[in-house]
């Protein structure tokens, strides 16, 4: 799943309402492009009148003029079903911005993962409310970004990571960013910001989940991974892990430990995004893993 | 832990202020006694002013002498270090009340543990507000009590219920009773109350928190054992675990799959309960598992 | 997954060498006779060239006409792509025979889940080489054989055991069974005969894993299903799992905590082969779960 | 139990032949020298003649004082219970050293947990067969030294590593470093050497074993941090760990997914070690966790 390099491959998702023939009518779209179907991983709400969720990964054996060419016959297609669908090419990597507050293990095992190859992610620019961790970033050659944020300054500050972020990157991952991000500015990457919140949703939505956590004595904590919506800790959730922990664990043993779900399940979902294994359906996720 | 079959083996648990020498007192007092120690487990909230927490599993050479030596000997030493205490016997097994409602797999998990012997426990009486599982109870040769309950007839439920179990059982398993407790009836049975409550507590607290987990499209679902205190849902967490969801889980699939996480932390925390490895501090639990 | 209770609904499970098209074959050939589609599951070892490997879950519209229909298009279908394949109806419910001999962990899981629903599979008898859990059985109404096994008597034995099973189970789950079945038996039970390890394979293979665990320290034990083939503990692998221990753990206490994930691991395995889950390929199965 | 701070706590690390007392002699030797007890672990292989294993972390009210005099008692309780005991102040942190090889995700875990104080260790010095982390190293400030190793010139390359460390580093963690050590570079540093090994040993024992995991069709892959002894892959198990896989991994996805596994088990085992939560028994640990 991680693996492949074939230049070749493209990845198709989309969904739409439920219609009889559906995967015949798409699948014989991909035969007509010479498309060799690698996997394919479908979703349905309900067979007779549901949403069909439908992804297919394959090479075309010949990509040059395939691909276009598919990319036409899905926009006639599209029309026919209602779909919303992305033609994506191992070809073109995904571009993700980094917003990071004052933590930064989120933020390097992003930045190990990308440079290992393991996520094909880019990583264009680090933004950050705080100048902490600009050496550490530019080591590895990623402009970093410091815009401080204050009650007055929010409106002009989200405005500048905006013209910063326009055209360069797809995707935002929020890595332990505690800003609370303004309607306007989520609008414009509707399902295209990651939150990492640093409990198991929906137990200890807000601030201080770790402390809530130790106060209510649980046995395992958690790491939630959630698109970002105008709810706060309330989006569509991607990827959830826990950990477990005893009595002997103080207040900030359990952020420690939190530490490695946070940048573990982080790290999980930003990879299903980027494979275009993630579809939002009202406040859920379906996850091809 | 579970295996051993010594009959001169007894477990000490107990808690008072943090002493100095508190430790030496106690396994003096264990020398003294020609107890020869086999498993200590320790606590402290603090080690200047905290609580202490001590548990102490040992076999005593000569049992029948010194076993209520020893006890004389915890009764001064308790009043001089104002330690709560107990000191059980491997040679006496809990007794214990199953609770239940119209869901039997938490009920048949605990039978089969204390009938295989896994759990050291009897079960004098199973108590139900339906009759659904009579047969199948007494199939095991444990009487089942059908014990109907109403608004109006709740008080009268829960007095019958009470003088079913006085001087019979020495705590109660709720292993899906759908029933709320009074606080009066909890008075009884103060911390010898444990119920299984079907999610990730704090998570989807109160009714229907398999359709709560579905409607929020949460990755994982679990269960916690807790004791009962009058909140609902609130009391000091025993043992939680989760299970991995997907997409794919309906609401009832959620449910199903949850059996197994519920059946498996219930019988968990009633091991812990029967050979004295929980305490309760405040709303928490020191479990020396 | 587990929850549909629809009368009209079905499965085909199938494999067969890669074929441009072979998708858009198989569900043309679903439209045709009025199947609505819940669930697809697909694998290949090689787009191009490899193995394919197809679930698909559907409703039909007309299920009395259909039914038949579909299964005379497979068989054209079949012959052309040189398809194996399987329609299985949620009409006709799985025969299973559990197979045991002195340990009833297994057994009693599997007897919970049938009758309870959870697995839609029929118990018709138990065979064992001990009488013990004669009344134990027999109490849920299920026939169970004793059929003593001694290195003189094996081959009669297992004549007398494939006499019973002859046309009265579809598969058998060796369900801590302590005797190796000979050759000439599995060949009648290729691919279903699943049997559960008490080890992690391929650690620990063979007789008294958890004493070998318990000398080589390991920190965590495991089981593992696999079906059963001529090559001791080496057939393909259904499921694994784990659990942890640690130091004060007895070679006692691996064998008790071990049985809960054994009996987990097996009611797992059995439930993915009934609902047509599992293919083998080689030494290895396919688990579409 | 990672996050305390206070500058006056130590640690005591037993093991003697059991002796009825020798809780009451090590905590009355405790008490005389005005030490806090914050955490006690204890096992026994026998209660009455087996191996005692002791573990005691204090504050010392006035540790100038104190630590000194405590040694001399232990010193001579040591000489009387035939103890090995090791004590070690929070004052002095552990130094490590990393032996490496091609893949440096278990290398940059343990710098980043060092850097961040997650684990209170220095790592004075990397050492490495192949010179290609270099530069990635020295940006942290620490010294790389590449030794390059054939069959011709492996006595001297260890014979070179061992005058580098020599003083200047209490243990080693081989991070993927896939040279074995000679007896004679071992037998400096007994029980002072971790390797992760990347499988759920005994499984997969030698090269390779992602492959063989490939290959036999595991459904869990698993990573094993032991100390290093004369017999390859046999030496005491310190932690092990297990992830999920299916049939959609390659063996390249597997070897991509085991690092998650690696790198965190081998720094769960460098935290105990130099925390002093391992003790060795045999070809076993007690791991006071």
């Amino acid at each position: 799943m991680y693996s492949t390099t074939s230049k070749n491959r493209a990845v198709l998702l989309l969904s739409c309402p439920e219609h009889p023939g559906i995967i015949s009518a798409i699948t014989n779209g991909l035969l007509h492009n010479k498309a060799n179907i690698a996997h394919v991983d479908q979703h349905t709400t309900d067979p007779r009148e549901g949403i069909f969720f439908f992804r297919v990964e394959f090479e075309l054996e010949d990509y040059d003029h395939s691909f276009e060419n598919l990319k036409r016959d899905l926009e006639i297609m599209g029309e026919e079903y209602s779909m919303n669908w992305r033609l994506s090419s191992y070809r073109k990597t995904s571009r993700m911005a980094v917003f990071v507050s004052k933590m930064d293990h989120c933020l390097m095992e992003l930045i190990w993962r990308s440079k290992s190859g393991e996520i094909p992610v880019e990583i264009p620019m680090i933004i950050s409310n705080h100048p902490d961790f600009k050496d550490e970033v530019e080591a590895y050659g990623i402009p970093y970004y410091h815009i401080p944020v204050t009650p007055e300054t929010k409106d002009e500050a989200e405005t500048k990571a905006l013209q910063l972020l326009e055209g360069k990157v797809d995707f935002i991952a929020l890595a332990r960013y505690m800003q609370i991000l303004s309607p306007e500015f989520v609008s414009h990457y509707e399902n295209q910001i990651i939150n990492i919140h640093h409990s198991f949703l929906p137990a200890f939505i807000g601030s201080n989940p770790y402390h809530k956590a130790f106060d209510r004595g649980v046995k395992l904590i958690g790491a939630t991974a959630h698109y970002v919506t105008n709810d706060l800790d309330e989006g569509p959730i991607i990827q959830q892990d826990v950990k477990r922990v005893n009595h002997r664990y103080t207040a900030d043993d359990l952020k420690i430990a939190g530490r490695h779900v946070e940048k573990s399940v982080l790290a999980q979902a930003v990879a299903w995004h980027v494979e275009d294994k993630v579809m939002v359906h009202g406040n859920k996720t379906i996850v091809f893993a």
